[in-house]
């Protein structure tokens, strides 16, 4: 089969290429190509016996993402955005990339499919952003999208056109709404969540970390591993039971800062735990205040999507994922 | 002040136009101007004292849009759209009109506001087509779009868009789910809604009409009268209580076509009630299935949204407003 994977560049993107490219195949199906696209050159990947193309592109061009479905794969998915952050910044740019470009990649198979029949399965990443602040204690899987972010806006109209276009025949959709992924490797980056993988990471690693909130905000996680699983179920999944609700709460861990902490003192004792200095910012307070804390993710899980067990095991997958097994 | 209607040519827009025509004033403020927009040339009202401008435009140029943006309304009405069963036939006309159309509505008032500061108020007239079954057995106000159209898609996306361009602070918005609105008055029409009007209308003049379903199907309605009446609170209400949540399930009656047609008779007696010809059409009946039956449209009443009482009342309107008062 093959596979294009829009956002490959990105850090879900790149996880998600390394374990296909690992796995060689998907469900029952050998994988003979894939496709990386990005705004950012996508790096190669090590892949004997898969052919790789990889596509430095803008999706805010229809002609190259026309160009990519030419190719007609079998299996799209699509992580290119830009984050929240960005989109309430630059309003034009949030939506250029999460609205048209969205739109541009869902109308360039439909288009493709009035040729000759093609129905790809699509996995589109949405996000719980969708969600905006009063909420029940735990969101339920019928509760409304009243996004407070051009982003989260953006995410729900994605997922809108996913089921449009899935009831419609021109894919077959799934839209996962992802937890915040934590740890997220890398640097330290300005996204307002940063903090909540960056008081584990830094430390990790004998680095001080900065925590803006009080330890009793409470967040919905996933671990990167977790999202590639989400992703893949998604891509082989049955979706006759889906119907037209295309869009799904994933399944994730409910914690608070303070868990996160203990559970960071657990796995890598007191001295890690104590590099994190508390220093309130009452700006990002006031964002995370605005934040979903928990959910009944019940259609996901009976669906078969499987979240992350603890913080102990998502502070494990980090350090056998991103610091070869060890700590320093 | 200085109104914008668009889609003014419509059934909808053309009580509205008579009605401000006919108050002269909207809250405590005197109408200066009334602009009146649609793809059909808008009719003339008489309303002697008020400014008329009618423009027979096309929402889906993004010129034409901003020339009547240029105006600067202090409040517009965006009642334009084609309904379900068009959209449904001829999805490239239905995203341009319904999304594309609203959009660059929105976006020109945005960019208005980037030459000098401008807010105006924005009704938008969305739909209880957003919603699509399975239902609980009475909507609420926090239940979620999962529409079951292209149609209501299009809507939904346009409420996404109108709460954040209003959160952004490009405007003041409230967009109104407006129910199935009975009784439509004009000649019969192909929406797949009409039988519920056909079959009070046509047998209150003498005409034979078809119901094509079951008597046991409940649906949720409002008068054209009440339809107005939500428009022009909408238009004046205080919108600080909305937030971010912009968009309202409007009050309505909830009622069984068996309900419909006890009411016609009370109302219009037992020769007009026997005009009404059961002939069950499966795939009228097959698409109703999928439709809302009932609300607890609690916000928007708390609000000050009021709806018709009885079924008498609103056949009752119908003749007053449609008939002169009189039963021939
Ligand atoms: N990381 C999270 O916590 C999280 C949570 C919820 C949802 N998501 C969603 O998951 C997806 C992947 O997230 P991530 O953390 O890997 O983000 P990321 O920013 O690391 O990756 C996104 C990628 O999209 C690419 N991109 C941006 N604009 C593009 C354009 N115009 N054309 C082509 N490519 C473009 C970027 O270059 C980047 O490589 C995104 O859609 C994101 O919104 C992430
Ligand atoms: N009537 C109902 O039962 C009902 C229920 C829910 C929502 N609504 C919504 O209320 C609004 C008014 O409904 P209505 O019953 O008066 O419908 P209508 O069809 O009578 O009026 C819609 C008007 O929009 C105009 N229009 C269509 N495309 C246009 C374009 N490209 N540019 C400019 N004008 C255009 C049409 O010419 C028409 O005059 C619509 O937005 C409809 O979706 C109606």
């Amino acid at each position: 089969m093959k596979i294009l994977i829009i956002g490959a560049a990105g850090m879900i993107g790149r996880k998600l290429t390394e374990r296909l490219a690992k796995d060689a195949k998907l469900g029952h199906e050998a994988i003979e190509k894939l496709i990386l696209a990005d705004v950012i050159a996508p790096t190669a990947v090590r892949a004997p016996g898969i052919e790789i193309e990889a596509h430095e592109l803008d999706i805010v061009s229809e002609d190259a993402v026309s160009s990519l479905i030419a190719a007609r794969p079998d299996l799209v998915f699509h992580l290119a955005a830009i984050v929240s952050g960005e989109a309430e910044l630059d309003f034009d740019k949030g939506y250029a990339i999460n609205l048209d470009g969205t739109r541009y990649l869902f109308d360039a198979i439909r288009r493709e499919g009035q040729e000759q029949p093609y129905c790809p399965r699509v996995v589109f990443s949405s996000s719980i952003a969708v969600f905006g602040a009063p909420f029940p204690d735990k969101i339920g899987d019928e509760f409304f999208s009243t996004p407070k972010t051009s982003y989260g806006t953006q995410k729900a109209i994605g997922e809108l056109l996913l089921s449009d276009y899935s009831r419609r025949g021109f894919f077959d959709g799934v839209g996962i709404r992802l937890p915040t992924i934590c740890i997220r490797p890398g640097k330290p980056n300005k996204a307002a969540s940063g903090f909540f993988s960056n008081i584990l990471r830094e430390p990790l690693v004998g680095q001080e970390a900065v925590l803006p909130v009080e330890e009793n905000v409470r967040h919905w996680h996933a671990s990167p591993r977790s999202a590639v699983g989400f992703l893949l179920h998604a891509a082989t999944m049955d979706t006759a039971p889906l119907g037209v609700r295309r869009n799904l709460n994933m399944p994730g861990l409910s914690a608070t800062v303070g868990e996160q902490i203990e559970a960071l003192r657990r796995v890598a004792g007191k001295k890690a735990a104590a590099l994190i200095r508390k220093a309130r910012d009452p700006m990002v307070a006031d964002m995370v205040d605005g934040w979903a804390r928990d959910f009944d993710a019940q259609r996901a899980t009976s669906l078969g999507f499987v979240a992350d067990a603890s913080f102990d095991d998502i502070i494990k997958a980090h350090i056998e994922d991103e610091l070869g097994g060890t700590l320093p």
